[in-house]
């Protein structure tokens, strides 16, 4: 597989370290990388330990074995989450790792096999990873994800090109979009999250009650919980303040949709790439926070099984702001991957909210949580659903109405 | 890498899970795999579902990654082997998976890395494999080894080849030694077995009390536990009594010797590779049945952390006859890899010895086993030490002495 050249890929590697995950001195490092990924995460494990990392352990897993097992292993067998799995995340959660995730995912891996199968597999398996998430979730420890390319990611967004082109037009967008191709993307990052800080800040004290969306195909009231946080940028641990990022690129702000509040239809406006299957040009209707209606001309039936994960499957567990002019939505590509989707557009995600996005929220109860307006669930899902014609309405704490968003872009200064 | 053809590899595989593990239906499969093994893996996997695998779990590891981890993490961590790891494997046990290793290993991994830090770490990861590797040596579960090549193996068998060439020409030593090449290898197989089978019996016969082993720079009598037995060519799981081969290739007959009857001194023919280093031309020196004096001319610090792991790994746990014809040894290659070695040599193996090699062992206490003879260690090392110049003598149980090796061939005839 063609491969930049190695000066980039340490620059990659040393960002997704440092600005990334903040791998801190003594520090345990746990890598999730596909076999596919491993000249790459080869790399980023040399880099932590030269950076003091205490120890770095590769949770392996293969494209090609996952589809296998889909396609001959029974939904039972599928659905096996053995002990020593789940003891494995939450060994490397309570020894206080750092959790980097190097993805390179084929949108279409899962594409043909049973959406029931891929669902209850994904149920279990989201079941089973309650405790860890519950580390990722509340910022309990500092985790980051980015992606790398694999021929067919690359030519899912390429098609008209072949595969080492493919691959090397994508190191490209990637490298562009995540700043290694700034002479110090550690300091571009940080001038980027400023921006970011800027935006949750202003948002933070404005104190909406509520947002409403109008776009084609799109309107859409979203009530915010009391005590509801904006955040964006990086994120810091709970205990140690330590500053991390957990997604690489991000470019939204974002929070808790009130889980009883929501009314109205919302249609997405490119494809979710979701369990190895592409979800394409749905709409949902929520009443009162649930959904109600669906329909999608792609993929409706792994939409199905999405909602019905469980009760909070259906309901919204974030809500994110991204600008249209954002350097990911001006590259004109669809990625059909989620970490670069998202931040090209304004998005809503199905299922759990992040605890910290209300006041107090990671040492609150589930009861708490509810009684905030902060929705649980095993699944967490983003759809993105902004354009250029999107229009967003803030109603303020006194009822009155400003504009937020105007054709996809902030109708507000920050300044 | 190079790769044999698709019609190779298939065969191959499938020799592995039909006369290696000898795979049932609904049976789950472990692999241990390299990623750089990645490929042929795949193959592996995909033919065992075929086969009717109710779920393949690959347990991936990386060369580089393994040595980095050496090179950067202190001994404290290299120690550390977490509960999740040592449940994994028993888990497999415990489920009755068939286990097989696709070996892929540079003997000079670890080359340079401080013996100490590996003797530690090993000993650590022995004891923690206690509870599984009962499973395996006492014929608990299906299991098996077998190699494939990659580029630092092949050449160091064959330095003067470039990487491609030397890799070509492992393959095909490979096919050739495991009988891939044949148009039905499994059938070969059976038929080989055979041969070991009855050479097995005919010893099993003979009930000798002693073997003494003379050739140049070796002169060591080894005593045999009363009721031991020879065992070779397929085994057979204690329960199910489904029939497997633990190691591809194999040309040995083997039992216990008692370990404490083994007196004179030996001295190695090949190379050892042990935990990612060479050990070579070395002598050891046995007083009632134990380790007193020892030198290497290469490896000798790496000799000396085997020999000090724990009480029995100073003692021997298997004493394996290989005739001087065996195809391993007519191709006239050393492979530094011990399932190639040991099956072109007589061999001894340092450390625990396999219960099922005296009558009743794998039911048998730890007291018993020692009383009986059966040594007990958390290492077990084969070391080769047969040659064309080596002569072994039995010893009858009414005293009389006869030829069984001469010049390294059966003095013996099995019909």
């Amino acid at each position: 597989m063609l491969l930049p050249s190695q000066g980039q890929l340490e620059k990659y590697a040393e960002l997704a370290l440092r600005t990334g995950v903040n791998l801190q001195e003594n520090q345990k490092l746990m890598i999730n990388s596909t076999v596919e990924g491993a000249p790459f995460t080869r790399i980023v494990a040399r880099k932590a330990y030269e950076m003091g990392a205490e120890d770095v352990h590769i949770v392996w897993a293969d494209d090609e074995l996952t589809r296998l097992r889909y396609e001959y292993a029974d939904v039972e067998t599928l659905k096996e989450v053995p002990d020593w799995q789940k003891d494995m995340f939450s060994y490397f959660g309570e020894k206080g790792a750092a959790i980097l995730s190097i993805r390179s995912t084929d949108p279409d891996l899962l594409k043909g096999i049973d959406a029931g199968k891929v669902a209850a597999a994904t149920k279990a398996r989201s079941e089973a990873m309650t405790k860890f998430r519950d580390f990722t979730m509340n910022d309990r420890i500092q985790w980051s994800i980015v992606s790398i390319p694999i021929p067919a990611w690359a030519q899912k967004i390429f098609p008209e090109e072949s595969e080492d082109n493919a691959v090397e037009k994508l190191w490209e967008q990637i490298f562009s979009i995540v700043r290694v191709d700034r002479e110090d993307p550690v300091a571009a990052w940080e001038e980027h999250n400023q921006t970011l800080i800027q935006a949750k800040q202003f948002l933070n004290k404005k104190k909406y009650s509520k947002l409403i969306y109008k776009a084609p195909g799109t309107d859409l009231e979203v009530e915010l919980p009391n005590n509801h946080i904006w955040k964006g940028g990086a994120s810091q641990t709970v205990e140690g303040k330590v500053p991390f990022n957990p997604n690489m690129p991000t470019e939204e702000v974002f929070t808790a949709p009130h889980k009883y509040g929501v009314n109205g239809h919302v249609s997405s406006t490119k494809p979710l790439n979701y369990g190895g299957n592409v979800i394409d040009n749905f709409t949902l209707t929520f009443k009162d926070g649930k959904v109600v209606d669906y329909k999608a001309e792609e993929g409706e039936e792994t939409l199905k099984h999405l909602l019905d994960t469980d009760e909070g499957s259906s309901r919204l567990g974030e809500m994110a702001l991204v600008p249209h002019e954002s350097p990911i939505s001006q590259s004109g590509l669809i990625f059909y991957n989620t970490l670069y989707d998202e931040n090209a557009s304004c998005h809503l995600a199905l299922g759990k909210a992040y605890p910290n996005n209300v006041e107090g929220g990671s040492d609150m109860s589930e009861d708490e949580l509810d009684q905030s307006g902060v929705n649980h669930s095993l699944s967490h899902v983003d759809f993105m659903m902004g354009s250029d014609e999107l229009d967003i309405d803030g109603v303020l704490e006194d009822g009155t109405t400003e504009p937020v968003m105007r054709k996809g872009s902030w109708a507000l200064s920050f300044e």
